[in-house]
């Protein structure tokens, strides 16, 4: 594949190679470590966030290796030993890696990705795990989020030219689509990672003939079966609208009948209405309205909201960079250490902001469905060696508000994490795209509508088990070094 | 180069192939089209942008070409002609190039990017020269922003982890280094743009040894000559800054300085003159002090107002994506083509919004340098074949308060752009990195202060010469086809 060409294994922190060069020297290099990376706050104050990244991140992990002259680049900085240049120059991925499927709605505080291994790798990765995940989560939430907006509407992905770097476009188009985009305008996304791509013509097309009737004339000549007009390059209703309708006459007497119309500019609310009565009016109810001007989820509300007669909408800037909110705030802690004698270690990462300090321990998440409506009651953190009995009766508590309980019956339990690598082995194949993309509608429909909502959604349960309590409980009561 | 083995000539949006098919078919891609790329306001309310991304499009456009594969794809979408096909197979780019130089502060309305060739080329290209100048040109800007607050204090760019993509890691860090950003944390960036990159350790390096101090002595053995302590793992002034000290006695007992501390959370204001006070007390005046939490240029500001002691920044997601306003708006538009006795007929886009009409025609930028003082005057957009004589007055006119006039005199006319390609071939070279650098801290030195506040920062001159203007005008009142 195309895209597995590349080789990012230099895409990473400095200070992760300073600490990989001093774990090499101090001879800790293959002591077991354990790293979560989650996240603390869903952006746009929405209920949940869409898991994706994980199939570039198994591209990554599958690729990492240090060439000749990475090697070389890294000597010339004078500070890193020949063993550890030895070592990297040999380097063999051995991490056990765990992830949440991509199109899975994940909460704040679970663990999206866990890796186990030679505590030098598992820190390494550190730096590519958040990248990837941050960057594709946040636009597949942004996604999920307009898509919705638009009630069953087209939404489509138009951001390339206005994306953070060529990845921003690229990945962010596929991020979209899992998200619940239905296609972008991204060529290479098409080629590469099966993003149905489409589009049809910009202003220019319509500037570089003598007249807007040639424009569109001359476009239903080349592509009879895909026209979309743009109507608004001189004016929408006075002309646009009215040289579509004269084309799409001169097509339907063709037996051909155009796809629709654009509107990229202007009142799209009041534009949309009178454009539909125009094209009603000339016997052509089936040709669909486009919209395409910095929208977002709150827009695409507020147009339908006002009965604009769209069928679908292009979205660009402020999808393909989650404008409104630019960063995911992934983190990756450290949670564990195996001590000389293989025992796991439990640590914590203690804060003056209770809100950032770290669960504990080597994890598994469950998510609870109820066995009755289907829908998912909750999810719990547990340590990595527990099993939740389905036939008993589950007590949820909150993990700060503890009297705060609910004792769940007839459920099951499902581990939300999937292994991608032992010891360094794949042992996981991505779904493809139209199955990671489907696996998000599904399991949205698990989710409660006051999980769903935009303005003050409810927050989705996310507990831990009595032994987690407890473990993060005694660090945080006797670990304080003051 | 390591860089210009990737090939994204299919990161497009399809309209562009649909266009480009149009245009073959029609039999009008050879015919001479003039292309701008301008924006319209500068992100945060800023005074100008720092130009950035031309060395990236110069690599783009060099390795423009289409594989087997790529037109293989394209057959199976079935809409493109067997005839346009074998010219992507065989493509050859012939357009012309011109472009602001990287480093160089602009403003809206100018073009930054013009190209002039065949119609299907010229066009072709859109998608890449927004996606690369709108990326880099806004990192580059923003970094300045952040750079300007610090007043000279060391800045570094700290934001791979919530960068959007790979590219926006990579290509920010090279961009936030135009915009004077000291150094970057990203290994690649400095590998494959030597873009200096640093640092030394995380918490999870503190965590992984039994104690504070015990990392810290494992840090200083390792490397004695780049000891940045981090000092907020477990509590900053009882326990961070007393390791710190202790270990810093030890070794200037050897004979070496550690160079500093970094504090990453907590109240930075005062936590770095607490932890300055006592570094002094214990006799390291010399040990600096890096503060690395969610900053931006506002918060740099504010630290510095409140007396804050620190000696260098390092900046995150807010720099990275540019977090308060994520997207540089530029565009491209098409402002004259050839007709088929090869005149140019200039071209104009109207709309609704008065700031949205394009300026019309093959231009040239000028920028008026007062001889005297060496300080910019303003820019002039000329058409393409205008010369400023600099040996006369020259009147500057604002293009729609016409009545707003300045003669200035004993000046120096520079053009602004340089020519990139001619008919394809490269004829520029882009200048290192630390040229670029240079380069734009030197033009800063020709901007008023009042051009380079950050609020209500007043608007700098960009206005038409008298013959472009009349272009404009004559276009207006006659073009508009209602």
């Amino acid at each position: 594949m195309i895209r597995n060409e590349r080789n990012l294994t230099m895409l990473t922190d400095f200070y992760e190679f300073t600490m990989a060069n001093g774990y090499f020297e101090r001879g800790m290099g293959d002591r077991r470590a354990y790293f979560d990376m989650f996240f603390r706050r869903v952006p746009d104050g929405g209920g949940y966030a869409v898991m994706a990244g994980v199939e570039q991140l198994i591209d990554y992990f599958s690729n990492l290796h240090f060439t000749d002259a990475d090697i070389e680049y890294l000597r010339e900085r004078t500070c890193f030993s020949e063993g550890f240049l030895d070592y990297l120059a040999n380097f063999k991925f051995a991490c056990d890696v765990w992830a949440v499927p991509e199109g899975t709605p994940v909460f704040p505080g679970e663990p999206l990705v866990t890796v186990a291994g030679p505590m030098i790798q598992a820190q390494f990765v550190e730096t590519m795990i958040l990248l990837t995940i941050n960057h594709q989560t946040l636009v597949a939430t942004k996604a999920n989020r307009i898509t919705r907006a638009a009630e069953g509407r087209v939404v489509l992905e138009f951001g390339s030219r206005r994306a953070q770097g060529y990845d921003g476009a690229i990945l962010g188009a596929r991020a979209a689509y899992i998200g619940g985009c239905h296609g972008t305008a991204c060529v290479i996304s098409d080629r590469d990672y099966h993003i149905p791509a489409g589009g049809t013509m910009a202003h220019s097309w319509v500037q570089m003939f003598d007249s807007e009737y040639e424009a569109f004339r001359a476009y239903a000549d080349i592509y009879p079966d895909n026209c979309v007009f743009l109507v608004d390059t001189y004016n929408v209703l006075k002309s646009g609208v009215p040289n579509a309708i004269k084309v799409a006459k001169e097509m339907a007497a063709q037996g051909i009948r155009p796809k629709g119309i654009r509107l990229d500019s202007g009142d799209i609310a009041y534009l949309s209405i009178k454009a539909r009565e125009m094209l009603d009016a000339a016997g052509f109810p089936d040709m669909q309205i486009m919209a395409s001007n910095s929208l977002d989820e709150h827009l695409v509300r507020d147009l339908i909201n006002q009965g604009a007669r769209i069928d679908s909408f292009g979205i660009g800037e402020r999808l393909i960079t989650s404008k409104s909110e630019p960063v995911f705030g992934g983190v990756y802690k450290l949670v564990a250490v195996d001590d000389v004698n293989g025992k796991i270690i439990p640590k914590i990462k203690v804060s003056e902001n209770v809100e950032k300090i770290t669960t504990p321990h080597f994890k598994k998440i469950y998510r609870l469905y109820d066995n009755e409506t289907g829908k998912a009651l909750g999810d719990v953190l547990t340590l990595h060696d527990e099993v939740i009995d389905e036939s008993k009766p589950y007590t949820l508590f909150h993990p700060t508000y503890t009297w705060k309980k609910k004792v769940v019956t007839n459920f099951t339990a499902r581990p939300l994490q999937v292994q991608l690598f032992d010891k360094g082995e794949l042992v996981y194949q991505s779904p493809d795209i139209e199955t990671i993309r489907q696996y998000c509608v599904d399991q949205l429909q698990t989710l409660w509508p006051q999980t769903l909502r935009f303005e003050n959604p409810q927050t989705y349960y996310v507990d831990f088990s009595t032994r987690l309590w407890k473990v993060r409980h005694d660090l945080l009561e006797h670990c304080r070094p003051d």
